[in-house]
């Protein structure tokens, strides 16, 4: 319990000596210290990231591809993260122990929030010749010392993880909410959601199992520091995937849209699902097992917990986005694009506040919000709000992205809390890989016995391929370090998303190329080659299932399941999906945007003078052409995150229009 | 010093006996709660915002022009503040006193970082019948107690001050740099300098001066509390002005060009003047004095602290500018508008970073750094990139701007430490009116002996009138409330604020119309109305100065200044701006942007094969003509952050031309 003098105190020490004026100041020149080193910690990946930025185009413009834009980020980010841990000097923290007063009254079982330290009381400080004044400080709550030895808390160029979950996640789970294809997304949602809850689900149990198994047959130490609860919690957090490589390069190679479709989908629910999953086990845990049992009531409430958060927050997230959608169609706040994109913004970071406060996942609510924003309210935003908030979303998802890719590659050398297990690590690596497999390989094959066209085998090896891991498994492990179990996970999902994103990520290309899919095709081929072409015509691109019903007869019923002559399965399943789209269709699109048919038609006739209070003078009036071409959804959505090369003269001038024209 | 027992630490209590499985939970707990009430402060805002932005839009539609949206965003402030300080539940927080071991070995006299508490340790806990495990917890440095007995720590809806000068002011300050009408501004260089420069220094020397005389006639207790130095700091404080208001006003009734020119650069300049006086002002108070007396040398030191720290600082701004404007000209970057985008907001915000770290002042660095974007960066970016920055820029300019006043007004009822003394109130809002007289009249009357066309008496009087205080002076109270005296300084400058944002921001129209301002003016008669229309057709209305030797012979030496037929006062100023006009044009733009001439051309002869690789393709083929209207600030430049009613049909569907063609 020696007290740690280092450089940085030490000048601190000689500045208080030199001037003689007092802790006062020393403790001035330390709050403008930490400060710098706050900003030096920020700055480092400001250049990482402007670093990568360049990087990345010196690559597009040279075509390489073997390497993508995260796996940089990542590479880099090791670079950097091991010359700060290397060559950079020590700023170690000092610390004191401190025991309460003997004679204190206080009751709570928890320590409390504030220590109200006396210093430097009765010890002896040999300061130069000036006596150190006794002060009272005070010193907040930061967490258990474990190890009393280990108290070298080094957290150069680390930041909470609460970052990322408060911070850097949101905008990235918002764009891809955002930005969603939907109507291929809806078109194999089937397949979307077997892929990302159940298989996510059985992923997380399958991994956690043999985790366990092989935990077990190690050295007695480790055995003994992992509970089944603490494996089942690495299964669920090494589950989520994150194929942003390969969905660039799809994008690029204009792969089949329906496989990309279940990838993007999938990665984008199996992210929420895996979040609201490790929070489930986290509670089970902490509410009635300490030993690592298993009770079959608690496991229960567990799977209650689960659907339970995960429904509420979906409602949360979809309610504060119909409600943004009420605004922008009933008030004319479209006139003011600046206060609609605000509005916007506040809007759908209100709907993850809204999910934190009430303790439910902020980041399911934000993705929904992003769905039903990008689904009804951005039909009611002006030209200019459209662009400001479709770009504003692509610039923060990209910087986030990046700075993630970033904090994993140095946080892998220069956060405190590592620990390499050799037996884990490669555990980890085999049974992610298997976990990926369980996912996809039984499910696609009983997904095949209902579903047509199927999923074909290349496909199949695609999306199991596709199963790099990333930011969502970083974030859950970095949220929780105490134990050595914990901090071997952490080790453990860092190394594997290192090795995929760089690994896998560089190999997509030639796996598209072994695998013989298909690439170049156009829009127009894919739309012609669905089983939906007999529908509509390939210029009518709306959203299939909205417009299953929309050209019938306006009195017809809103639960209408009249079967039409396309070929998806029939069965329960489209049932539904067909009885959703009309209510899309005839209820909530006419309600919150400004689509038509207006709802004067298509509810029943004891409901019309409610219809009409709730339809604008747009909807009676614009023509049903205006509205389909603004209601499709393949102006917003954009495939991946991914510059690509305009052909615009910059020179040009580039008169925006937003109205700014006077003065 | 009895332990507090609240509300919440009850339930967590509670929960703790209930469940038998002792201090985890709790703490867990706990931390869930903290992270609750974190989510809710934002919430709070979050839906304050959303609040003033339909509450703006309304105002709009109604055509309210006597509350202007800051002085909205502070009355709903206030209003919510009033509510959280009389409504809401307290969460107190728990404290207990703590001492160092006796045997403790530690020589630094500055206390330590982290104290190791156990707890327990000796201390009787009854929390139910399960004994408390005695844990070692980290506790980390927050502050100095002063006042022992006043303990109630209550931080509710209240942030970090550093958030302001962090997060906050940057995007403003930036936004305002990028957005300068740099045309008009560079007309009334002269003007702005003295009015930001000499006018805020004496406005503060006076300020100060006459507060530490009101503070001497006033009660004994309150004079001891204030030094000189205190006072000035009070001065350095209140001087800036922020007039967003005014200018909000100004733009939509089209007041002259010239007023609005001299009122918004004095208002970006003086922020930046405020923040490295006060910083003088401290350092001299740090390391000179401690009995508030004064000193020539020191006050010699702290005149060069303020030269040294402002230069430097607007030199590392300039720079990064620059470099992103070598960086966008000499890479293809700008095929990639995304890309692009986020180089340019990463090197900005490196600007303010790389200033902070060599302890500079980061928003003097993101001030010109803002302007260097604009002059030089904005012209080599594409199409695309210009109007995702600009828009960018304006949103969070908005957002953050609202913030700052809506949290002006919740923290006059949140914020702790507020200390009301109404006689110093009264004294504040006296000497700040007196002091900015002081910066206006006597100065304007000064340059109205060298200036042509001189300021007339009307808008010398507006000139008054929009010394409205902000989020600077705000932000600058804030930051250091640890005395009473800075207390009583923090309270003053709040209602100060709020007082004449709501008044005098309410009251801008009848004086412009008292003051028999003229309104209405368009682009062109303003134009043909100034000094220079002889020089150039109003078409051409390219940076001014920088034309000035743009159509002289290439071989002209590059320092020319030849005097030219405008009638500028001529003199030294008009010599150094001259030369300024001729470096821009002939070295800097050239080197800079994709600008004409190229360096071949205005290099001299012995330099030509080094101009021959610093100049791109594009330089020697694009026309003179396409340049002349990319190089203008016009399409730039925005007036005020404020949103205007567009024509634009949003139901047109708007295809942005950002390269996202495919699939």
């Amino acid at each position: 319990m020696n007290p740690v003098v280092v450089s940085a105190s030490l000048i601190l020490y000689l500045i208080a000596i030199c001037q003689g004026s007092g802790t006062d100041i020393a403790l001035d020149a330390k709050a403008t210290l930490l400060h710098r080193i706050d900003s030096l910690n920020l700055l480092i990946y400001t250049c990482l990231l402007t670093l990568t930025v360049l990087t990345i185009w010196v690559f597009k413009h040279r075509r390489v591809s073997w390497l993508h834009e995260t796996g940089l980020a990542v590479i880099y980010g090791l670079i950097v993260g091991a010359i700060i841990r290397y060559a950079g000097s020590t700023n170690q923290v000092t610390y004191i122990d401190a025991h309460p007063d003997a004679d204190t009254k206080y009751n709570l079982s928890v320590p409390p929030d504030i220590v109200r330290f006396h210093f430097p009381d009765k010890i002896q400080i040999s300061s130069g010749e000036a006596p150190v004044p006794n002060k009272t400080y005070a010193y907040s709550f930061r967490g258990e010392i474990v190890n009393v030895e280990q108290n070298e808390i080094d957290l150069k160029a680390t930041f909470d993880p609460e970052i990322f979950f408060n911070i850097i996640l949101p905008p990235i789970i918002f764009h891809a909410g955002y930005c969603l294809k939907r109507k291929y997304f809806f078109r194999n949602l089937g397949a979307i959601l077997t892929f990302a809850m159940v298989g996510t689900a059985l992923s997380a149990l399958v991994i956690g199992s043999l985790m366990y198994g092989c935990v077990q047959l190690m050295p007695a130490s480790l055995a003994a520091s992992f509970t089944f609860l603490d494996t089942l919690y690495f299964g669920a957090l090494i589950s989520p995937t994150d194929p942003l490589t390969v969905l660039a390069i799809f994008s690029q190679l204009k792969v089949d849209v329906n496989l990309y479709a279940m990838i993007f989908g999938e990665s984008v629910l199996n992210d929420a699902v895996a979040l609201v999953l490790s929070g489930a086990i986290q509670n089970y845990e902490k509410r009635y097992s300490v030993d690592g049992g298993f009770e079959i009531t608690a496991f229960l409430a567990a799977i209650g917990d689960f659907i339970g958060i995960f429904s509420l927050s979906l409602l949360v997230g979809a309610l504060i986005g119909c409600l943004t959608a009420l605004m922008t169609k009933f008030t004319h706040v479209r006139d003011w694009p600046l206060l609609e994109s605000a509005l916007f913004v506040l809007t759908s970071y209100g709907a993850f506040l809204i999910a934190e406060v009430f303790e439910l996942t902020g980041v399911v609510a934000v993705l929904f919000c992003g769905i039903c924003q990008a689904h009804y309210t951005y039909n009611n935003l002006s030209a200019d709000s459209r662009n400001r908030t479709k770009q504003l979303f692509e610039l923060l998802n990209f910087l986030a992205e990046n700075f993630i890719f970033t904090y994993i590659g140095v946080s892998m050398f220069t956060f405190p809390k590592h620990h390499f297990d050799p037996w884990f690590i490669i555990a980890g690596f085999l049974t992610s890989m298997l976990g990926r497999a369980v996912n996809i390989y039984p499910l696609s094959f009983l997904l095949n016995l209902g579903r047509k066209p199927p999923i074909p085998m290349n496909f199949q090896h695609m999306l199991f391929f596709s199963g790099l891991r990333g930011a969502m498994s970083f974030a859950l492990a970095i949220r929780n370090t105490v134990s050595e179990a914990r901090q071997a996970m952490l080790t453990t999902t860092s190394l594997i998303v290192i090795a995929t994103v760089v690994l896998q990520g560089g190999a997509a290309t030639h796996a598209l190329a072994y695998l013989r899919i298909p690439t170049g095709q156009g829009q127009n081929d894919e739309n012609e080659a669905l089983p939906y072409r007999d529908v509509r015509s390939p210029a009518d691109i709306s959203f299939d299932l909205r417009n299953l019903d929309s050209n019938q007869s306006p009195n017809s019923d809103r639960a209408s399941d009249t079967p039409h002559g396309n070929g998806d399965g029939g069965g329960e399943k489209a049932r539904l999906a067909r009885l959703w789209g009309a209510v899309d269709s005839k209820l909530l699109k006419p309600l919150l945007t400004h689509a038509r048919p207006p709802l004067t038609e298509t509810l029943p006739a004891f409901l019309r003078p409610l219809g009409r209070i709730l339809t604008t003078t747009r909807q009676y009036t614009q023509s049903e052409n205006s509205l389909r071409r603004t209601d499709s959804d393949s102006d917003l959505c954009i495939d991946e995150p991914q510059p690509v090369p305009t052909t615009i003269d910059p020179q040009l001038p580039y008169n925006i229009r937003n109205g700014y024209g006077n003065v």
